[in-house]
């Protein structure tokens, strides 16, 4: 049964297994020496711009802490939002994996400032506390909002001015382009972006990540540091024939698209159910809500989705790029029902 | 010029000193397997109880991760105060050198209470998050506060209940117990503690700390762990020699409390100079106050002292086995004079 | 073109891709707790026997740094040959992403004896040296040899006897298997192997090794250990299916088998022509060769395939499941022919 | 009872204690920040040259592990011989601290040469091996000789020549220097050496070594990493007298000189002992020998020295700065007896 636990939980797109059987032929030299990662990196550029640099792992957590051993030295740290995948689903691995401090900060809605940041600039040289080096943000976010191209900008340019990097944990940046309308570059290296990891498995890869770098001079040993994290594909072609199903056509953005309005229909129908209240603005392919008590657990008998916050008990309701409108509006509807029989019921 | 810096702008007190110069004679066996140590090790078992085991150590830092990385396994983190110094003062090294993550939570006045604690313990059992092992709490605190023996109590018995350890980074234990005046174990092996970094160096040592636990079946490996963790000093008779001197009488009693007293009486002094406003208890040897704009400068062309929180501009006095009566009042009425110089100015 | 270079430039045998395609329905709950996986861990008991619990894991290195990581403690190392992947392939992870040192022994043939391991075991107790914890072997080795079970035998109870376990770096234990004409379990399980890293990527999947732990009570916190080593595939179906589909038939055997068979014509056709010398014997899907001078760039020109030793010049010439007979035919011509030239030219 | 165990088995040179008891006044700025340090770092630029720039830290381990983290990037490792300190005596530091994997070699005498080095250059540009950074040699080395400088400047081009950095494991490097007849500079940065660890723990004091570049451009953020390594005192003014008293006259050289002289002396009245013999040359305060089945074991009933060898029972007879003449003669004396007597018993 389909539900609206996370967009992981969707299989692979058919365009996408079609371009890995396409590329099942013959020998290929491996560890990304081949010609489908050649044109899997030539798409990336076109789509981030011709300074992108491109390197395709395995999965998020992956990309991320190669993102981090590459652009932080061992003093340097990452500043991030205390709800970042980084920091609460990535089992440590920044730290345990990459030895990165991660500086974090409190945010209602996921999203950073300038003036957040800032709040980890004061102790600059002095040995005793680790040196930011990255403002890592999450694109869309892991709270459903998303960051406008002026707030990054505003965000990459106070970077740069404190010397910083800006790093994009975009496991869903499709999401977040589809939703704003823009290309991928648009949200990423034309508002200053400096790195991105670039999801593909949330939007309908059987799996893989691609680390993107998109400005000069920075991620030097990144070829070393990619086999060494564990993140080097042995048969690399399969790993770039899904990246050019993605981009090559437009793939990435109609599925994002249609996740993203699935999280829209199922916001819109759920909105004015009594006991009902949506916690976050729906930008992007989840919705987040607070139910009357005891409602979630009667909807789990028949759909799976999480629980985001134990100690309030908001859940989280995730759309994919397969999820139907039909499945949204019979879920919406036993929302109604489920929460009519509660009110009934006190 | 002595000033109120920190209490480890202080020198070596004669005692210790003496028990070095004492303890130079002939050859002694390398890495600890002297009688010194060994005299050394007893004397912590006195003062902590019977079963007590130490290894001494180079730094409070050096302590610290090497309690972590004894403490937990890779996927394990600590919980501690935001304030904390493995926080925010040791560049780092939980993260880099032992892989640890630090689960932070806000608190006003430096200390957890199990109520903070049991925000991390809501994702036990799930792959994707660091699992809970360690409660790390400062006593006396980064804040000049300390905890009552029932709140460490409560903190040990919460702790227990959720399979969790208590460490205490005790690098000012001594100002704590000398504070509350009870003994060493009253406030740590007696209300449950585990594991303490027993400091000595702010409390009258040339350098040297020492990694207790209190709990059997914890720390497997730990002697390797020290050698590893880069703090096994050679000459191992030096640092006991020191533990001996302060440990042997009454000396890290009366060379804390004299530091307590100082700060207490330094408080008293400037608590009512229209101006300051003294922002934490003081409950050991340091107090935390604001001044007047511009107060903080201008005491400062004559005496050392640092401001704590660059954003609000606190500043922190700290007072160390070797302040003088003369030296707090002559401070004190310096403060006085420039927060009156600041008023007329007004 | 196929050559001789490495059996992970070949693709996805056609079995493994149509399993894949048959996992691709519906939705499936993300990170290992589908059915599929169950399943694949499920072949996996039936072929290493009951006691074997395993982790999909994506690529050699993940699994080989997962297993040091849940076998070592910080202050234990793991003995292997010089010439063992962990040691030289795999870009320094096991010391950079898991911290544990290799403590290496020179052998002709890859093979560890129990005598050779011992030479490891003068230091217990010291805490100055890194303690043995793990024996790791290479079956097959990656001189293209493999242990008889007798051998390996001898190495688990060595190891045992000593405190040790024993690690079979797998990535083709279905060669040395298929050679055997044994089961897997007979070169693993039955013989006291204690933690086997399961190879598939070079066997015909897409990408994807399985970690098997074959003892009971070692491996503590291995589930999160996967997720912090960054090896845990967000949609496991699709890596349980790849496996499902090696295991659940004869597959696994079949495909290695003839790997070997061809590398066993390959050195029956070349095996006489003057200036070839065979240097390791052909036990599994590689042949090792020193050519005349100038041969092996000559025959570079249009088969593909690595100076093994470049001190030497000796070529390594590799098998793969898709590899034919008439492309080992041809290029044993082709030996034949460049050697003949080279040796009219002298 | 004094013996020949190890020169860290010895105590404090009476000008180095007087020197900690004479910086024993009044507060000093803390970590380093105070005016004995900067004389201290003053001191090593006269030794080493203008171009020396210096970190005092704790121990030879923390020295040497700071170094390779300073001069290593991740994915760089460290050539060193099979009997380095760094790889046989550290406990695994080097990995587990610093990640860096050490590239080894076997050495008869515990030397490279620039020949040897080579055997690891082969894999340049590889992103599945450890590139290269660092050449490490011991000076005094593990066994007791020395290079000379002529030896030390063919290794420093040929590193130079690969892209690679010398470092010098000097824990004994003024007997070394003392040996020669020349200077520190001598030995180290007028052949081309690119970074030191400069013990002075085995010549005489309480504790303490430095690390000193002599290359500019070298270590960038080594003042963060020495605060994270955990090799940063806060009361560093105690580790910097100690230097001071060192190397303000003569004191590193007369203590080394007459430790060197006592090897010899013992070395000279050993050398013919019927079943004696000494295995390397004596080039500084160690003497190694073989001695008659037995003898070993009977000496040590009086005296405590080390088994160097435990395969071979080699032995390892080590002098100090404070080892005399009469102690020399009277176990070259009780050596003589013990072989008599065992040569008679047979």
């Amino acid at each position: 049964m389909k539900g609206f636990a996370s967009d992981n939980y969707a299989g692979i797109h058919p365009e996408v297994l079609a371009a890995i059987a396409e590329a099942n032929v013959d020998h290929a030299v491996a560890y990304g020496e081949d010609p489908w990662t050649a044109r899997a990196e030539g798409l990336l550029r076109d789509h981030f711009g011709p300074s992108a640099r491109s390197w395709l792992v395995f999965n998020g957590t992956g990309a991320n802490v190669l993102a981090f051993r590459a652009l932080c030295r061992p003093w340097q740290g990452v500043i991030c939002a205390e709800t970042a995948h980084v920091n609460v689903d990535e089992g440590g691995a920044p730290e345990a994996i990459g030895g990165t401090k991660l500086l974090t900060l409190p945010t209602p809605d996921g999203k950073l400032t300038p003036e957040l940041v800032g709040r980890h600039l004061l102790g600059g040289g002095d040995e005793h506390a680790v040196q930011p080096r990255v403002v890592s943000v999450t694109q869309s976010t892991e709270l459903g909002t998303r960051y406008e191209p002026d707030e990054l900008r505003a965000l990459a340019d106070h970077a740069h001015a404190n010397g910083l990097l800006l790093h994009v944990d975009g496991s869903r940046l499709a999401n977040a382009a589809a939703g704003l309308g823009v290309s991928l570059a648009a949200t990423t290296t034309d508002v200053g972006v400096d790195a991105v990891s670039f999801g593909g498995t949330k939007n309908g890869l059987l799996g893989g990540e691609a680390l993107v770098l998109l400005t000069d001079d920075i991620g030097e040993g990144l070829t070393y540091l990619r086999k060494q994290t564990l993140q080097l594909a042995s048969k690399g072609r399969f790993l770039a024939a899904q990246f050019i199903a993605l981009l090559e056509g437009d793939l990435w953005r109609t599925s994002a698209a249609h996740a993203n309005a699935m999280a829209s229909r199922l916001a819109a129908e759920v909105r004015d159910v009594p006991g009902v209240t949506i916690t976050q603005r729906v930008q992007a392919n989840a919705v987040f809500a607070m139910l009357p008590e005891g409602v979630a657990d009667r909807l789990r008998e028949v759909v799976r989705f999480y629980t985001w916050d134990e100690s309030t008990g908001e859940v989280r309701w995730m759309c994919s790029w397969d999820t139907t409108e039909a499945e949204v509006d019979a879920f919406a509807a036993a929302v109604a029902d489920a929460c009519a029989a509660r009110v009934a019921a006190d």
